[in-house]
Protein backbone atom coordinates (compact mmCIF):
# COMPACT_ATOMS: atom_id res chain seq x y z
CA UNK A 1 0.00 0.00 0.00
CA UNK A 2 1.83 3.25 -0.96
CA UNK A 3 0.66 6.56 0.56
CA UNK A 4 0.72 9.84 -0.48
CA UNK A 5 1.68 13.17 1.97
CA UNK A 6 -2.08 14.75 1.80
CA UNK A 7 -3.38 11.29 3.37
CA UNK A 8 -1.55 11.05 5.59
CA UNK A 9 -2.05 14.29 6.64
CA UNK A 10 -5.72 13.80 6.37
CA UNK A 11 -5.54 11.16 8.33
CA UNK A 12 -3.47 12.19 11.08
CA UNK A 13 -5.53 15.24 11.31
CA UNK A 14 -8.41 12.74 11.89
CA UNK A 15 -6.88 10.42 13.90
CA UNK A 16 -2.97 10.89 15.20
CA UNK A 17 -1.26 12.00 18.21
CA UNK A 18 1.04 13.90 19.71
CA UNK A 19 1.53 13.03 22.73
CA UNK A 20 4.11 14.03 25.98
CA UNK A 21 4.83 11.46 29.13
CA UNK A 22 6.59 12.30 32.00
CA UNK A 23 7.95 9.78 34.12
CA UNK A 24 9.53 9.53 37.14
CA UNK A 25 13.29 8.35 37.44
CA UNK A 26 15.54 8.74 40.27
CA UNK A 27 18.56 8.43 38.07
CA UNK A 28 18.01 12.38 36.32
CA UNK A 29 18.96 15.16 38.33
CA UNK A 30 15.54 16.54 38.00
CA UNK A 31 13.66 13.19 39.10
CA UNK A 32 11.61 12.93 35.85
CA UNK A 33 12.00 11.62 32.20
CA UNK A 34 10.53 13.38 29.25
CA UNK A 35 8.80 10.83 26.77
CA UNK A 36 7.37 12.27 23.52
CA UNK A 37 5.65 10.32 21.78
CA UNK A 38 4.03 10.44 17.77
CA UNK A 39 1.27 7.57 17.67
CA UNK A 40 -1.54 6.65 15.75
CA UNK A 41 -4.06 3.99 16.96
CA UNK A 42 -6.27 1.66 14.58
CA UNK A 43 -8.46 -0.97 14.49
CA UNK A 44 -6.35 -4.34 13.02
CA UNK A 45 -8.89 -4.84 10.50
CA UNK A 46 -6.55 -1.08 9.22
CA UNK A 47 -3.27 -2.84 10.41
CA UNK A 48 -2.06 -2.77 6.77
CA UNK A 49 -2.22 1.45 6.67
CA UNK A 50 -0.10 1.58 10.17
CA UNK A 51 2.17 -0.41 8.15
CA UNK A 52 2.12 1.83 5.18
CA UNK A 53 2.83 4.97 7.63
CA UNK A 54 5.82 3.33 9.00
CA UNK A 55 7.16 2.01 5.97
CA UNK A 56 6.12 5.64 4.63
CA UNK A 57 8.61 7.08 8.08
CA UNK A 58 10.53 4.62 7.43
CA UNK A 59 10.95 4.46 11.47
CA UNK A 60 8.71 3.60 14.21
CA UNK A 61 6.60 0.37 15.40
CA UNK A 62 3.48 -1.37 14.97
CA UNK A 63 2.34 -2.81 18.26
CA UNK A 64 -0.65 -4.44 19.54
CA UNK A 65 -2.43 -1.54 21.83
CA UNK A 66 -4.92 -3.88 23.83
CA UNK A 67 -5.23 -6.96 25.42
CA UNK A 68 -7.75 -8.07 23.61
CA UNK A 69 -5.81 -7.23 20.42
CA UNK A 70 -8.40 -5.54 18.62
CA UNK A 71 -6.28 -2.52 18.72
CA UNK A 72 -2.89 -1.49 17.14
CA UNK A 73 -0.84 1.06 17.07
CA UNK A 74 2.31 2.74 15.38
CA UNK A 75 4.80 4.71 17.30
CA UNK A 76 7.76 6.38 16.95
CA UNK A 77 9.44 7.54 20.33
CA UNK A 78 13.07 7.76 19.50
CA UNK A 79 14.30 11.57 19.90
CA UNK A 80 16.34 11.84 16.78
CA UNK A 81 13.38 9.80 14.29
CA UNK A 82 10.78 12.26 15.76
CA UNK A 83 13.19 15.16 15.39
CA UNK A 84 14.84 14.35 12.00
CA UNK A 85 12.04 12.17 10.25
CA UNK A 86 8.22 13.37 11.33
CA UNK A 87 9.26 17.11 12.67
CA UNK A 88 10.01 17.79 9.07
CA UNK A 89 7.51 15.76 7.50
CA UNK A 90 4.63 18.26 9.60
CA UNK A 91 6.61 21.27 9.07
CA UNK A 92 6.44 20.68 4.91
CA UNK A 93 2.64 19.56 5.21
CA UNK A 94 0.66 21.62 7.15
CA UNK A 95 -2.00 20.09 9.43
CA UNK A 96 -5.95 21.31 8.70
CA UNK A 97 -7.46 20.65 12.41
CA UNK A 98 -6.40 21.95 16.04
CA UNK A 99 -3.54 19.13 15.43
CA UNK A 100 -1.71 21.79 13.96
CA UNK A 101 -1.68 23.49 17.62
CA UNK A 102 -0.87 19.79 19.20
CA UNK A 103 2.04 19.75 17.11
CA UNK A 104 3.68 22.81 17.08
CA UNK A 105 3.42 22.49 21.00
CA UNK A 106 5.18 18.86 20.46
CA UNK A 107 7.59 20.30 18.52
CA UNK A 108 8.59 23.20 21.38
CA UNK A 109 9.51 20.31 23.44
CA UNK A 110 11.05 18.90 21.45
CA UNK A 111 13.22 21.75 21.01
CA UNK A 112 13.75 21.96 24.65
CA UNK A 113 14.87 18.45 24.73
CA UNK A 114 16.75 18.71 21.91
CA UNK A 115 18.86 21.98 23.88
CA UNK A 116 19.22 19.83 26.71
CA UNK A 117 17.07 21.98 28.82
CA UNK A 118 14.82 19.48 29.89
CA UNK A 119 17.33 17.97 32.19
CA UNK A 120 17.08 21.60 34.48
CA UNK A 121 13.92 22.60 36.60
CA UNK A 122 13.27 25.68 34.38
CA UNK A 123 13.32 22.93 31.11
CA UNK A 124 11.13 20.62 33.41
CA UNK A 125 8.78 23.40 34.25
CA UNK A 126 8.20 24.69 30.78
CA UNK A 127 7.59 21.27 29.36
CA UNK A 128 4.69 20.52 32.38
CA UNK A 129 3.49 23.88 31.06
CA UNK A 130 3.42 23.00 27.61
CA UNK A 131 2.03 19.63 28.49
CA UNK A 132 -1.03 21.35 30.64
CA UNK A 133 -2.11 23.05 27.31
CA UNK A 134 -2.06 19.79 25.40
CA UNK A 135 -3.96 17.99 27.69
CA UNK A 136 -6.45 21.12 27.46
CA UNK A 137 -6.72 21.03 23.81
CA UNK A 138 -7.98 17.58 24.56
CA UNK A 139 -10.54 18.12 26.80
CA UNK A 140 -11.86 21.10 24.51
CA UNK A 141 -10.74 24.26 26.81
CA UNK A 142 -9.40 25.97 23.62
CA UNK A 143 -10.69 27.02 20.63
CA UNK A 144 -8.71 27.49 17.59
CA UNK A 145 -9.07 30.77 15.52
CA UNK B 1 -8.94 26.98 3.67
CA UNK B 2 -8.18 24.57 0.74
CA UNK B 3 -7.93 20.72 0.54
CA UNK B 4 -6.15 18.63 -1.40
CA UNK B 5 -8.20 15.41 -2.16
CA UNK B 6 -5.60 12.94 -0.94
CA UNK B 7 -5.75 14.90 2.21
CA UNK B 8 -10.04 14.18 2.31
CA UNK B 9 -9.91 10.63 1.26
CA UNK B 10 -6.89 10.52 4.34
CA UNK B 11 -9.14 13.05 6.84
CA UNK B 12 -12.51 10.39 5.33
CA UNK B 13 -10.38 7.18 6.11
CA UNK B 14 -10.62 8.54 9.81
CA UNK B 15 -13.43 10.60 10.43
CA UNK B 16 -16.24 10.29 7.68
CA UNK B 17 -19.38 7.59 7.27
CA UNK B 18 -21.97 6.23 5.16
CA UNK B 19 -24.76 6.01 6.61
CA UNK B 20 -28.10 4.49 5.42
CA UNK B 21 -31.35 5.12 7.42
CA UNK B 22 -34.54 3.41 7.04
CA UNK B 23 -37.49 5.21 7.68
CA UNK B 24 -41.17 3.85 8.33
CA UNK B 25 -43.15 6.03 5.86
CA UNK B 26 -46.56 5.43 4.69
CA UNK B 27 -46.86 7.08 1.78
CA UNK B 28 -44.81 4.86 0.01
CA UNK B 29 -45.82 1.20 -1.20
CA UNK B 30 -43.41 -0.62 1.16
CA UNK B 31 -44.35 1.56 3.85
CA UNK B 32 -40.38 2.53 4.27
CA UNK B 33 -38.34 5.11 3.06
CA UNK B 34 -34.67 4.73 2.04
CA UNK B 35 -32.31 7.29 3.31
CA UNK B 36 -28.71 7.39 2.11
CA UNK B 37 -26.45 10.02 4.15
CA UNK B 38 -22.53 10.78 4.20
CA UNK B 39 -21.43 12.99 7.19
CA UNK B 40 -18.54 13.88 9.32
CA UNK B 41 -18.85 15.09 12.29
CA UNK B 42 -15.96 16.98 14.14
CA UNK B 43 -15.68 19.17 17.34
CA UNK B 44 -16.72 22.94 16.56
CA UNK B 45 -13.05 23.59 17.10
CA UNK B 46 -12.53 22.32 13.28
CA UNK B 47 -15.96 23.45 11.84
CA UNK B 48 -13.68 25.56 9.13
CA UNK B 49 -12.64 21.79 7.80
CA UNK B 50 -16.20 21.12 7.77
CA UNK B 51 -17.02 24.21 5.77
CA UNK B 52 -13.85 23.47 3.18
CA UNK B 53 -15.37 20.05 2.69
CA UNK B 54 -18.79 21.71 2.11
CA UNK B 55 -16.69 24.07 -0.63
CA UNK B 56 -14.77 21.40 -1.96
CA UNK B 57 -17.94 18.90 -3.10
CA UNK B 58 -20.51 22.16 -3.76
CA UNK B 59 -23.02 20.48 -1.82
CA UNK B 60 -23.96 19.50 1.42
CA UNK B 61 -25.07 21.63 5.00
CA UNK B 62 -23.14 22.15 8.08
CA UNK B 63 -25.13 22.11 10.74
CA UNK B 64 -24.88 21.22 15.16
CA UNK B 65 -25.26 17.87 15.57
CA UNK B 66 -25.29 17.93 19.32
CA UNK B 67 -27.73 19.77 21.72
CA UNK B 68 -24.72 21.18 23.69
CA UNK B 69 -23.38 23.12 20.49
CA UNK B 70 -20.03 21.00 20.16
CA UNK B 71 -20.43 18.91 17.80
CA UNK B 72 -21.10 19.74 14.22
CA UNK B 73 -21.43 17.78 11.20
CA UNK B 74 -21.40 18.47 7.20
CA UNK B 75 -23.79 16.08 5.60
CA UNK B 76 -25.19 15.30 1.93
CA UNK B 77 -28.33 13.60 1.71
CA UNK B 78 -29.55 14.73 -1.47
CA UNK B 79 -29.90 11.62 -3.80
CA UNK B 80 -28.29 13.54 -7.17
CA UNK B 81 -25.79 15.27 -5.16
CA UNK B 82 -24.31 11.97 -3.29
CA UNK B 83 -24.66 10.38 -6.69
CA UNK B 84 -23.14 13.17 -8.97
CA UNK B 85 -20.63 14.77 -6.43
CA UNK B 86 -19.74 12.30 -3.65
CA UNK B 87 -19.65 8.79 -5.21
CA UNK B 88 -17.50 9.83 -8.34
CA UNK B 89 -15.02 11.61 -6.11
CA UNK B 90 -14.43 8.34 -3.74
CA UNK B 91 -14.37 6.38 -6.76
CA UNK B 92 -11.45 8.05 -8.43
CA UNK B 93 -9.48 8.50 -4.94
CA UNK B 94 -9.80 5.07 -3.34
CA UNK B 95 -10.01 5.13 0.39
CA UNK B 96 -7.37 2.80 2.30
CA UNK B 97 -9.03 1.40 5.27
CA UNK B 98 -12.40 -0.76 5.45
CA UNK B 99 -14.12 2.74 4.69
CA UNK B 100 -13.59 1.54 1.40
CA UNK B 101 -15.82 -1.33 1.73
CA UNK B 102 -18.17 0.82 3.55
CA UNK B 103 -18.27 3.02 0.44
CA UNK B 104 -18.78 0.23 -1.96
CA UNK B 105 -22.29 -0.83 -0.21
CA UNK B 106 -23.31 2.61 0.18
CA UNK B 107 -22.79 2.62 -3.44
CA UNK B 108 -25.00 -0.55 -3.98
CA UNK B 109 -27.99 0.84 -2.35
CA UNK B 110 -27.71 3.93 -4.40
CA UNK B 111 -27.92 1.87 -7.80
CA UNK B 112 -30.23 0.01 -6.31
CA UNK B 113 -32.31 3.33 -5.62
CA UNK B 114 -31.45 4.53 -9.08
CA UNK B 115 -33.12 1.71 -10.79
CA UNK B 116 -35.98 2.56 -8.73
CA UNK B 117 -35.99 -0.98 -6.58
CA UNK B 118 -35.99 0.60 -3.41
CA UNK B 119 -39.50 1.33 -3.74
CA UNK B 120 -40.20 -2.92 -4.24
CA UNK B 121 -40.45 -5.54 -1.53
CA UNK B 122 -37.49 -7.37 -2.91
CA UNK B 123 -35.18 -3.76 -3.13
CA UNK B 124 -36.10 -2.89 -0.08
CA UNK B 125 -34.70 -6.40 1.55
CA UNK B 126 -31.63 -6.51 -0.46
CA UNK B 127 -30.92 -2.79 1.25
CA UNK B 128 -31.30 -4.03 4.82
CA UNK B 129 -29.24 -6.80 4.07
CA UNK B 130 -26.71 -4.11 2.69
CA UNK B 131 -27.34 -2.08 5.89
CA UNK B 132 -26.88 -5.34 8.17
CA UNK B 133 -23.62 -5.94 6.44
CA UNK B 134 -22.79 -2.25 6.93
CA UNK B 135 -23.64 -2.27 10.90
CA UNK B 136 -21.75 -5.93 11.58
CA UNK B 137 -18.64 -3.68 9.75
CA UNK B 138 -18.75 -0.98 12.95
CA UNK B 139 -19.73 -3.89 15.03
CA UNK B 140 -15.92 -4.89 14.22
CA UNK B 141 -17.10 -8.09 12.80
CA UNK B 142 -15.85 -8.04 9.43
CA UNK B 143 -12.27 -7.76 8.30
CA UNK B 144 -10.78 -6.97 5.39
CA UNK B 145 -8.41 -8.42 3.55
Amino acid sequence: MELQAQWIVGFLDGQGSFHIGIKKNKELQTGFQILPEFVIVQHFRNIKVLYALKTFFGCGVVRSNSSNGQFYAYKVRDFSQLRDLILPFFEKHKLKTIKRVQFEKFRDVLLVMEKKEHLTELGLLRIREIKKFLDAIKDGDYSVS
